[in-house]
This record gives structure tokens, C-alpha cells and sequence, in this order.
């Protein structure tokens, strides 16, 4: 595939008349194109800082990233992009529909040995994307329902590689169980090899298999999170060596074998003349979990499970070689249920209105649709009407259910990205603004189906 | 494979009094070990200067190397380190026969067209490596000869994948000649990627085919040898873009794909368990070329094709994680020919004095073996017996026929690396030593059978 008339565009929008002349035939420039690929490359627990690309990278794992870093300065790196969901199955739920999980009932991780998973009301993004041409893959964790009937194979995903958990020993398992060994579609593999590295592999199988299709490949790394099993042997560890606390050397470890294979799912895209073609995305599912894991969230609040920017917040980066240009940095908050209607903005396809999408199409911000994007406000919640919610609204973050004491928690996030300063009692018109669109929103979604708000349930703990 | 019986002894020899015991038992401390696997990763034209773990390493590409330095800093790093010839053919002819390649002719590079090759007189060290019990392959480029009776297949490589030539593009052609084909074993294959990762792929291929034999794997790179094509797309130029001239960014690129490919062989080794019991070099098949194609052979005089030490000295890094201590610097010089030996060495294998090999087992460098090293002196020539000559004994080097106007030149490179000042006049008494040794070591040479100084040889130009 190609894209002459893309190129010729970005070309044409650095000469300002012409850019105004663009400007006026909206809808028009994506016309001509074929349909790009794209691969979502998705790590598991990351911590905010801890990718080279990142601008307050931690100094200790920023050498380590070079092929993801790539990605984004190929292309355009988001500073305030969010999940929709501080542990992973929500998270990913969100994103896959590109609804607010909240609306369905997946605002909690699954419990062990549930028969249930991502609601069968629901329609995932990738049977959309196969209604109009997408083949669709999936490698590595599903983390959605593990009964047959919730099988990916069955929501979308014409092809599957990996494990029906959320993580998995990074090592064969003598004994798999059902579902942590990796199954091609319905048939189990045999355990062998480094996870990483065997999801890589798969990846870059798909791509050379299906390069004639349009496709979509989502690729979920059960990696950096645990277990903290980095690649045995030496040759990992002389590049993670100058980490002294074990538990963030053991996790460097794995990301460097994740950005081992980015690298080579990259190098596949370019041997099969794909790259310039192909949207390519890499962010992660929640923030880091912090504390023994040794993720660092830096400068943020709060970790993994939090609806502090901490536990919400992720690295984003995302390059389309033939449209984005090199560099590009985009401060508009984006979240991942803006990845679904940005493929249909980039394939020319409208969205109907029917399937309530929550995102919108990232294009304007990248400079490549003269469309202007929405002024919006992003929302959280965990645990149902009783557990904490909140909003994030222009530089305005509300928490409200969040505090022990119940009060209110308002930061200015331009001014105070850590959150430290709660200005609600200084701003009560802000506040009470907030308070009614947190209320509005509400309305609109309806208790756990399991888990912590759930009805009857009895556990405290998540 | 598992080397307990080595790891204890590698433990043991920390302890100063047991040292002096193992000291004792020459010859008996691998007398339980299995053989060793060995993969020797070979770049051609690379700059010495240009990798991470290079003492003088060039900042602009010491980022661009992890995966190579990982070798150097798991094993041990060789400070002087030579290859036999100035070019790569001679220099490879000198590496694979474990034997100066001027005592059989073999001393520039073979001429276009040419009907013969490496003489058929002489035994390859896999050869050798074969009649102990190891599977051989060879991934990359061949160059010691092109018609059918030369074939690696038919010289002791069991398996072959890679070109006759010594160079060929990095992409596909539309009709590859015979000797720029890739071939597997005596099949053409179809002409499809980039050459660097398909020898990367072919690699760890072989690898998992043959992880349960004691194995023998030569990888041959063509990179980062001209055409100066790095991967085409975006990724890989955001990681060598700081370099401003174009032909050192393109290099670099090259050295990135290198680098990459080396990785996947590292980690299919600790993905299979070998890379403990495996021995691990890398180097380089001769000085970088410098001019165009703007490697850096710092703080090294001359280039390819010189008997300076730019020419003919080569990074080289040594890994056996079962085996050598981590961080090992060796200073003492060594040179490709001791490759062969070390193997046999490491796998405890007499070899026959009538073989009249040049080179010595490494082991007792790198903290393995109680035998003592042997002083030794190392020796170049170009074009035959009217053509440059070189040797290195203890810290001298003299060169000679080498100046325009022939003036012997003798430096001390402990003071001089950079063989900057001529101190023969200084230094009679040496320079008559070293010029007796010269004549010595040049009554066992026979003249080139192509090329420059051989018989009836008209063109000036090598």
C-alpha cells in the first residue's frame, strides 16, 4: 500500500495558502488512500517514566527503549494520554469497544474462575473493523472472559495467539493450565521458549502472512508485568546491570526484552515495505503498580489501581510514517478509546451514530485532518456508584469519593501534574461545575457486574 | 549442555590456595565437560572505533551497540586483537584454515570472475570441528570461492545459507546473479527482505534445529560492508539521525540492523537454555575503510588494505558465560587464527602438531586454563614477496617495503598506538631482531596465486 496523495498533503500543508486551501475541502484528503494498517503494541504495567521517550524519563531505563522511543520520534508523542481503567481487564475493555467500561458493567478486574467476561451486548471495535475490510489479530493476553463463548476468536479477532489470563510465567509451565498456556486460535502450544520473545515472533509471523491484507494487529505484552522473570542468561543482564535494586532490574529486564521485539516487529514492517503505511501505536494498560515492582510513575500520584494521574496515565506513542510527521508533540489529553475511531477516520469509513463510540479520531491532532478536535472532559470510576470517580476537564482534575474523609479533591494539573495541592475550597464555581458533569455522567452507567460494587458482593479487597 | 564441573572451578579459583591446586592439575579441568557450542558473529568493514565497548569508543555510535557490547561485558574484551589479512578475503582464508593464508597463496582478494578459490590443498577448521562431533553452518557471506567444488558445503560446513560473493545489496535484486544469490546448502532463495535480518533469522533458525548437538555456527555478515543501504523507513533513522554525515548515518544504520539481529541470536540462546554452555565471539574481518564510507579506525593509523594497525586490528569481544568471568580485559595480542585451537581446547580435544597450525587456545587469557600462554609474534604481508610487510612481537612493530620510499618502520606501539613516530634509527639492535624474524617467518610463504604480486600479474590495482 501507499499513500501518494497523503504524502503529497503533508508536503503541501508546510506552504500556508495551500494549507488554507486544504482546510477548506475537509473529508476529502483521506479519499484516495488505502486503508493503513495498524499495530497496537500494548505493555502491561509499565511505569509512566520509565521509556526513553518520556520526558521525565527515568535516567536508569531510558537507554533501554531505543526501538520504542523510535516510534515516537518517527512520529508524535502524547504527553496527557489515559486508559480508561486503572487495572488492566477494565482497561482493556474500554479501549477494545471504545466505550467507557463503566456503561457495561467491566469496572473490575475478572475473579479467578469467573464464567462471565466483557459483556456479549457489547461490541468489540475489531468485528467493526472487519466489516470493513480489517483482518484482526490478537498476540498475547486476552484478559476479557475465559468460557469459550468470550473467546477472542469469537469477538472479532480472526486470529489469535496467546493466553486467555492477564500475565503468565515468562517461562514454560510444566503443566499449563487452561488458561495461561498460549493457544494458536483453539489449539494449545507447546510450552517452550521466553514469552516475550515467542509473542514477537508471532507478531511478526502475522504481519509477513497477512502484509497483503489491510490488518490490524494488537499486540498485548504480558510484559513488564510480573512475574519479575527477565531473560536468564548474561547477556540481558549486563545491560540492566547498572540497576541496583533487584526487583527494577529484574522489571528493566523485561522491558528491554519487550523493546527487543517492538524492534523486530518494526524491522518486519520495513523488510515488507509496510512501515510508511502502517499507524503504529505503543501505551501501556494502567500506570505502574510502584512499591516492590519498582515501576517509576514519576512525577505523578498515586500508582496502578488509582485514579490519580498515576494510575490512569500512560506513555503513548504513536507514528504513521506517510502522514505524521517526525517530532510531532501532541499536549491535548487523548485516551485510548480515541484509537477506534481514528482508524475509521483514517480508512474513510464514517461511524455511525448508533454505536455510541465514547473517543474520537486523533487525526486533527496530529496534524493531518482539518477537522478541530472536541474540547472534552474524560472520566473514571472504580467500584461502582460507592467507590471514587473522576474527571479531568480542560487543566481540571476532580477526585470525589476518593479522600477517607469523602471530601472533594480538585487539582490544577498545568500547574501541579503531582497533584499535591487540593483547591477545591478555592475554586467552589470549578468545583461545583465539575460535580454536576461527574453527575451527568453517572447516570449513564450502571453497577459492577463483579467485583467491588457489585451487587452482594462481599470482599473488600479487589 | 552444563558445565557444573567448570562453574565450580570457576568459583574455586577465587580461593588463592585451591588455585594453586587447579594449577596442578593441568589439562584434567575439562576432562568432564561437554563440548561447547560456538558462534562466532564476523562484521565486515566495520570501524574499530564504532562499538560501545570499544575503549575508544566514537560517542555518536557507542549508543547505537547494546546487544554486541553485551557480549564484551558478559565475557571479556581484547584489547589488541588482529585478523590475518587487510581485506576480507585473505582475512577470512587465514580465520577458517586456523592458518596464514601466505603459505598457501590465498593473500588478496579473490578477482572478479575467478575460477578458483581457497586451495583445495588446504583443510577448513570445520572440517576438523566435524571429525570431533559438531554440526557446522555457515550464515552470510562465503567469498573463498565461487565454482562448486569450492562450496562451503563441499570445504566442512553442513549447512550453508548466504552468498558466495563478499558483498551484495541489502535489498532484493530483481535478477541476482549466481554469486550474490542467497543460497540454502545448493537451493537459490527467493529474493525477499533485508539481507541483515534474513541472516539474523537464518541464525537463530539454525540454532533451535540444532540446540541438541555441540554446534558450530560461523555468521557472516555483510553489514556494515557497502552498499551503504540501512533498512528503509522511518524507526531505525530516528535512532542514527544525530549523525550529520550522510554516509556515517548510513553506516551507522547498517551497524543498527547488525546489532539488532545479534540480539535475536542472544536471546535465542538463553531462550533455549544454550547461552551458558556456548562460546560467543565477535569481531571483525578487517580495519574500516574510512573515506566515504566514514568509519572510524580511532586512534588507529590506516585503514582496510593497510598492515598499519587501522588495517589489520579489529574489536573483539569473548563470551562463555559458564566459563569466563564477566568484565575479563585481555591485552595481550591475539588473532583470529586462535580460534580454531581455543575450540578444540575448550572441548578438550588434542590437535595433531602435522596440522601445522598458526594460532594458540585463547583459554589461558581468559582465566580458564593454568597453561601459560606462549610469547609469540604475529605477522602481515600484502601482494607477496615485493609487497608490504608487517609483524608484531611484545610492543614493537615493524613494517616493511611498506614506505614510498622503503625505509623500514618501526613503531612502539605500547607508546604509540597511533604509529606515529618512526623510532627504527633509535633502535638498531630491535630492528635488526625483528627484521631476522621477518626474513624467517617469509622463507614459508609461497607467492599469491592471483592477484597483486602474483606470477604474470599485470594491473596495479588490488
Amino acid at each position: 500500500m501507499n499513500f501518494p496523495f497523503l504524502r503529497a498533503m503533508n508536503y503541501l500543508r508546510n506552504l500556508p495558502l495551500v494549507g488554507l486551501l486544504l482546510l477548506s475541502c475537509s473529508g476529502a484528503y483521506l479519499a484516495t488512500a488505502d486503508k493503513p494498517n495498524v499495530v497496537i503494541l500494548f505493555a502491561d504495567d509499565a511505569g509512566y517514566a520509565d521509556f526513553g521517550f518520556q520526558e521525565h524519563a527515568r535516567p536508569d531505563m531510558a537507554p533501554l527503549t531505543p526501538h520504542i522511543d523510535s516510534i515516537a520520534s518517527a512520529g508524535a508523542r502524547f504527553t496527557q494520554a489515559y486508559v480508561t481503567g486503572a487495572v488492566c481487564s477494565p482497561s482493556l475493555a474500554g479501549m477494545m469497544t471504545g466505550r467507557y467500561q463503566e456503561r457495561f458493567g467491566h469496572e473490575t478486574n475478572l475473579p479467578p474462575g469467573t464464567q462471565t467476561g466483557l459483556p456479549l451486548t457489547e461490541t468489540f471495535g475489531v468485528k467493526r473493523l472487519q466489516d470493513i475490510g480489517y483482518y484482526t489479530g490478537l498476540i498475547g493476553k486476552w484478559h476479557l472472559g475465559y468460557p469459550e463463548n468470550f473467546h477472542p476468536n469469537r469477538r472479532g479477532y480472526a486470529h489469535f495467539y496467546g493466553l486467555l489470563q492477564g500475565s503468565r510465567s515468562y517461562y514454560p509451565y510444566e503443566k499449563p493450565s487452561r488458561d495461561r498456556v498460549i493457544w494458536r486460535n483453539n489449539i494449545p502450544t507447546e510450552e517452550t521458549g521466553y514469552v516475550t520473545d515467542r509473542l514477537g515472533d508471532a507478531a511478526c509471523k502475522f504481519i509477513e502472512e497477512h502484509r497483503e491484507d489491510p490488518f490490524y494487529l494488537f499486540v498485548s505484552f504480558t510484559a513488564p508485568h510480573g512475574p519479575l522473570q527477565p531473560r536468564q542468561g548474561r547477556y540481558d543482564y549486563e545491560r540492566i546491570k547498572h540497576i541496583e535494586h533487584e526487583d527494577r532490574r529484574h522489571y528493566a529486564g523485561l522491558v528491554v526484552a519487550m523493546d527487543d521485539n517492538v524492534g523486530k516487529i518494526l524491522a518486519t514492517l520495513e523488510n515488507h515495505g509496510l512501515s510508511e503505511s502502517t499507524i503504529v501505536i505503543f501505551t501501556n494498560d494502567n500506570g505502574g503498580p510502584g512499591g516492590k515492582d519498582s515501576t517509576s510513575n514519576f512525577p505523578l500520584r498515586g500508582h496502578k489501581g488509582s485514579l490519580y494521574e498515576g494510575g490512569v496515565r500512560v506513555p503513548w506513542a504513536m507514528a504513521w510514517p506517510s502522514v505524521i510527521r517526525p517530532g510531532t508533540v501532541v499536549d491535548t489529553p487523548v485516551i485510548t478509546m480515541d484509537i477506534l475511531p481514528t482508524i475509521f477516520d483514517a480508512s474513510g469509513e464514517p461511524i455511525p451514530e448508533d454505536w455510541a463510540l465514547d473517543g474520537d479520531s486523533l487525526l486533527p491532532l496530529v496534524g493531518v485532518s482539518p477537522v478541530a478536535f472536541p474540547e472534552r472532559t474524560l472520566y473514571w470510576r472504580r467500584h461502582g456508584s460507592k467507590g471514587p470517580i473522576a474527571l479531568q476537564d480542560a487543566n481540571w482534575k476532580l477526585l470525589e469519593r476518593n479522600a477517607p474523609d469523602g471530601e472533594p479533591e480538585l487539582y490544577n494539573l498545568a500547574q501541579d501534574i503531582g497533584e499535591q495541592h487540593n483547591i477545591a475550597i478555592q475554586h467552589p464555581d470549578v468545583l461545583s461545575r465539575l460535580q454536576a458533569k461527574r453527575a451527568a455522567w453517572e447516570t449513564q452507567l450502571v453497577e459492577p457486574l463483579w467485583g467491588p460494587g457489585s451487587a452482594g458482593y462481599q470482599n473488600n479487597s479487589d
